[in-house]
């Protein structure tokens, strides 16, 4: 291939007003403005290809996520694509091992999330030079699939062909944020099973009572047969858990989802034992900050259900040991999604576990939300509650111009209006 | 007392080229440039008291904390000391849980740094109101101590009349950095002798026949009935720390220091139980990114020291969580210094460890590094290889105006001239 030297990385603040309608509330967001820190790689190549890629955040912070790209561009400009891929490691190592940044890390929190911004633009500039064509789907390509796909599953095979016909299976969150009314709840969730879905995810942990009442309306709505889940995001010590879980067992959600915090592996250990008899595992990972912490909660047996994430961890990189760890502990792996570009994302690498190391549905699933997919170039295609592979090289996060520039944060002219609708 | 309003909060990317002379140097961070983000908290009481505060970094990255303090502000100011302090764990919380910044922590990481350097200054700024003078000894203060241990601390015993008297122990780091030479170790260790000290710390980990070299040198030096330490920096992976220690084993090391990664609880509980019939304990926790993370280590005796740090994690409130469940595990605390500020933050925690909570010196001493103090309005005294107790009101980390304004960065005179000299 050519070199594709990076001659350019610009990043740009991005926000959708999310918080104003309630959308993506739980216990411990209660009022996210969805948001990405948002990167293009500009090369010399002769087709001027570039590379898209974000990373997820809720806001305010998006800003210092946006420093620490800065920070680190001085990595990743001059690089040319052939010296990255050909000792990825090492340029993933020189990304998360600088000798001075290392220290506000290391490979967690603000910096590990810029880093991520930045490999997944990385990882969809490599699929773009090996697709050779921008933007025009790859009617011809053999592997009648998105070049990201090709590029990390290899050969096709009866898998990846059964994906092309059925697509993989996608539970919907969008039916119960926890600032939703019963009658949104209700309204929502009739839609949605009419739509053909029958996976549900239900944000509990602010007040027993109103969850109890919620889950029993979710359930008699979805019938026995359909799967529920519930979400609890950390907002519970170990012991308050484990007692509030067992109070919701009656409705029979598959998982609880975050039940403490993220860094209390040896808790989440405590918390999957005690549920194990009621027949409810523990999901957790959307915040879980690198392979280790994953292989801390895989050794612990500390979780049934292993929730990779695009933007919390390094990249495409990090996500691939989290899915072989996984496998090795025979672990299924439920993709945490949603927010904005999120299944854009994510959706890459659950097909590429299915085709690649799985090669099994048995409690696998994941996660969608249907918010702010317009903004993208390749937005995702659900049928009948499945994803459809992508067929578009890349890692499907370029975003359209014109959102971008329109929800800028703070000048762009969503944002000005906000501001002065608050001064009247 | 008076509200004491907070009315304005400032930061600034203090750096010190370090590097220049390897001081500081270890088997990851290769040319450390010790820094800080300094915060100045100014309030509207009538003695125009401020509070001095400040996280460590080691120079790239001190950017991106700076931005999440600025981020974190909008926290701080318009709040005044009472309401802060007579609710701290609520204003903890508020700082850590923002419903959209905790999105890019949480608790750990930029965030967390930045975090620690508004509570440090939070926390001296107290100390200072309650000692009312400022910038003056405290020569008829009962408590003949600096005020935040009396804030911390309570009542006068016997064990603070020992601390005055006799001091805390302190080991030194000064001698053996992995960049420094033999002659220059030879030299360092030779004078430390002299000076009293009885402690001493090797940086090891990036060539073993160098560290077998430079162990059996200072050993040779120290003699046996001295205390040795290793500290690798995170350098191995776990199966490489056990081997690689047992051939260190010779030199009666009392602990390796961050044997692996910071995260990996389980993999340090391997290496703990394989050294243990060595007599050789694991030491970490300068990287352990809050009292949630120090849990999981010492529940799955992965620890045989634990090893605070003042910026690390959320200040005094998360070292005095952290200070009481090592004594529930019957753990030694040797906190973690140097840097810059690192002493004069934390020897106010391990005082506050000895004459509150553990009584106890066995096998317990703070870490000492003899670089950068002549930056500091109050800095450490080191007496005989014991720190003794700080007299001054505060945190004591308010530094010179004029050794901020020469090493802010990039603008400072020091990075002028370092740059000016780069393009001669």
């Amino acid at each position: 291939m050519q070199e594709n030297k990076i001659i350019k990385l610009t990043v740009r603040d991005v926000r959708f007003p999310t918080s104003l309608e309630q959308h993506g509330s739980d216990a411990m967001h209660t009022d996210p403005d969805y948001s990405v820190a948002y990167v293009v790689l500009e090369t010399d190549s002769d087709a001027a290809l570039k590379g898209y890629g974000l990373t997820f955040t809720v806001g305010r912070g998006t800003e210092i996520v946006v420093c620490a790209v800065k920070a680190l561009s001085t990595l990743v400009v001059g690089k040319t694509l052939k010296e990255i891929v050909s000792d990825f490691r090492g340029f993933y190592r020189l990304l998360s091992s600088d000798g001075q940044m290392r220290w506000v890390g290391p490979e967690k929190g603000v910096i590990q999330l810029a880093t991520a911004a930045i490999l997944n633009a990385v990882w969809d500039l490599w699929a773009r030079v090996e697709g050779k064509v921008r933007n025009k789907p790859l009617k011809t390509n053999t592997f009648e699939c998105s070049i990201l796909l090709k590029v990390v599953c290899g050969k096709k095979n009866r898998f990846h062909t059964q994906m092309l016909k059925e697509g993989y299976p996608a539970y919907t969150t969008s039916c119960a944020w926890l600032g939703y009314t019963d009658q949104q709840l209700t309204q929502l969730c009739s839609e949605a099973l009419a739509q053909g879905w029958t996976k549900f995810k239900v944000k509990v942990g602010a007040d027993l009572q109103d969850d109890i009442r919620r889950c029993s309306l979710i359930r008699k709505l979805i019938g026995p047969n359909n799967t529920l889940m519930i979400d609890a995001n950390q907002r519970w010590d170990v012991n308050e858990a484990i007692t509030w879980v067992t109070k919701l067992a009656e409705f029979h959600p598959l998982w609880i989802e975050e039940p403490t915090c993220p860094d209390d592996v040896l808790g989440h250990a405590s918390i999957s034992k005690a549920l194990a008899p009621l027949g409810i595992g523990v999901a957790t990972g959307e915040q879980c900050h690198n392979r280790v912490m994953f292989k801390q909660f895989l050794q612990a047996a500390a979780l049934q259900f292993v929730q990779i994430d695009s933007c919390r961890v390094g990249s495409v990189n990090e996500n691939l040991a989290i899915i072989l760890m996984a496998a090795k502990f025979n672990v299924p792996v439920c993709p945490h999604a949603g927010g904005v570009g999120l299944c854009e994302l994510v959706q890459h690498l659950i097909l590429f576990d299915y085709i690649s190391v799985s090669a099994s549905l048995n409690n696998r699933m994941c996660e969608y939300v249907d918010h702010l997919h317009e903004h993208f170039e390749s937005p995702t295609i659900i049928r009948n509650a499945h994803y459809i592979p992508p067929k578009d090289p890349g890692y499907s996060c370029e975003m359209l111009e014109e959102s971008v520039q329109k929800h800028q944060y703070p000048d762009g002219e969503v944002w000005r209006a906000i501001e002065q609708q608050g001064k009247q």
